[in-house]
């Protein structure tokens, strides 16, 4: 499961102790799985911006702490980040929320790396059954009707099965193939009782690079993400602040667009990760993710948090909402 | 611990499955420790009543359900309930909140009883240390200023000594006998920097009883707890619906007063344990602790929610609070 956070996960620790348990599980996340990883000392601040645009956070502290401070930020089921305690003698690797739409899955992937038992409370039939918002993330889309999504996802909790129609996800034995069911999730028509539409949505790159350009690398690495997500007719639009990076473009049939530093001094958005002492020196709020964000348009989201590539450039996705 | 939570354990189940396991705790953690224990479905109006006036809240469903539940009622770290989550099949016993003030040790208490592993994540040298408000609690008595609680429970949650002056009990090596102290727990006057003064209460007794009036039995019970809770000479005033237990009051050197049912039918508290259906159809909201409670005064409070005593008769004890 942790494979498909892209959008990163957020390790927060309180202690001295703690602080050294979240490195460790910090690098073996990296390692394993290369999804974003961020490391902070806990404060309210950081985990207010984070809640809604992160898809795991990790408190390494006793769960009561866990609790109290997930207590602050909780909304529901469905709109809630998975969220897993570990404390600072990693003894227990516990999901506390959002345990059927991630964390359990999560925690046994943490489990294993870190060697702990993984305290997993909830009935195992149900175990990695992914939500609807969930599957659209997977598959980068919009829900368009999202009237119909308590219906479903109760479906889906209920064990009921649930028709995938145009999406090719293996998702288990509670999923089936086409539009032959009570409820359907599709992209374009389809038969079924509750239906719900999933529209594929474009995506903005963004990529930041030190002065020593490395072409090369860095569509190694952009090429394997775009497979990876599957969104390889999707990518429209790329920007960088280095005008070498439009061959990258040209390749995927992509726009480019190349943007100055000055540029980015002006943007703010609570979603994006920390920059490093330099950026924040010169006022820019970090540059891979400002300029996909940008192209992305007004109401664009992170689809992919800041990946680094080797020691010289960073690289980015946004949704492109077209507003 | 369980031993001393004599305002009760409030179990709540959600599925088939758990009302079974929360049956079987029930019934060993009455026979082990012989406290009060109340089993119900969940539901919020309950919670919301009992949060404040119980002394565990052992929740029987996946740890997501029980921390999103708890989110709704917890307050402060002082002020909440022991909280333990427990999963249908109990395959965990989790304390959640109120680790260092009873949790830790009621979860080791029932993982010992129904052999399951507890689930601790607190640091170990801070086990079973309790706050001011238990000490409290244990020897029946009011705090006389609680604006030092915070300054003494700090103290005590940082491991510093701290100094029972005129408390006679047995807590462990984190406090010492006598005044020397910079914190200091006292009945009566203390040096020390930060003196936190407990006033002794008096109590109040409640016997309801079945027509088959047994004097021998009740006497045998009550003299039990009012020796186990240390309250030989506090207990000012005994209120039954039969006379015949005036000689029990006597050997006490209390007052008596008989009450009516019909005088009873009036009385309400959100703290009550629900009465049973007989009584409930007689508009009758318990007995024994109805009683204790109406001759404690206005702010008097449970500290021994309703026991049975054999099936012919009930007991409660509430402090008198002199309004």
């Amino acid at each position: 499961m942790i494979e498909r956070f892209w959008r990163g996960v957020l390790i927060l620790s309180v202690s001295e102790e703690g602080w050294k348990t979240a490195e460790d599980i910090r690098e073996k996340i990296e390692k394993e799985f290369e999804v974003p990883v961020i490391h902070s000392s806990y404060n309210p601040k950081i985990l207010e911006n984070y809640w809604d645009c992160i898809d795991l956070v990790i408190f390494i502290m006793a769960l009561e702490g866990s609790i109290r401070i997930s207590c602050r930020f909780a909304k529901s089921k469905d709109k809630d980040p998975a969220v897993i305690s570990i404390d600072d003698r990693s003894k227990f690797v516990i999901p506390i929320l959002g345990g059927h739409w991630g964390s359990n899955d999560a925690a046994e992937d943490i489990s294993r790396l870190i060697g702990s038992p993984a305290v997993i409370t909830t009935a195992s039939e149900l175990q990695g059954i992914p939500s609807v918002e969930r599957i659209a993330s997977f598959i980068i889309a919009k829900v368009e009707n999202p009237q119909e999504l308590a219906k479903v996802n109760g479906a889906i909790v209920r064990g009921e099965k649930v028709c995938l129609n145009g999406i090719d996800l293996n998702l288990g034995d509670h999923f089936i193939k086409g539009d032959d069911c009570k409820y359907v999730i599709s992209i374009g028509k389809a038969k079924g009782e509750h239906v719900i539409f999933l529209r594929p949505l474009n995506v903005a790159v963004g990529i930041g690079s030190k002065r020593e350009v490395n072409v090369e690398g860095v569509w190694k690495e952009l090429s394997a993400r775009v497979k990876e997500m599957n969104i390889q007719d999707r990518v429209k639009v790329i920007g960088s602040v280095r005008e070498e990076f439009k061959e990258i473009a040209h390749k995927l049939k992509a726009e480019f667009k190349v943007f100055s530093l000055e540029e980015l001094k002006g943007f703010s958005s609570p979603c994006i990760t920390p920059s490093g002492e330099k950026l924040k020196s010169l006022g820019v709020p970090g540059v891979s993710e400002a300029i996909a964000l940008t192209l992305g348009g007004k109401s664009s989201r992170l689809i992919l948090r800041k990946v680094k590539v080797g020691n010289y450039a960073t690289l980015s996705f946004a949704t492109i909402e077209g507003d």
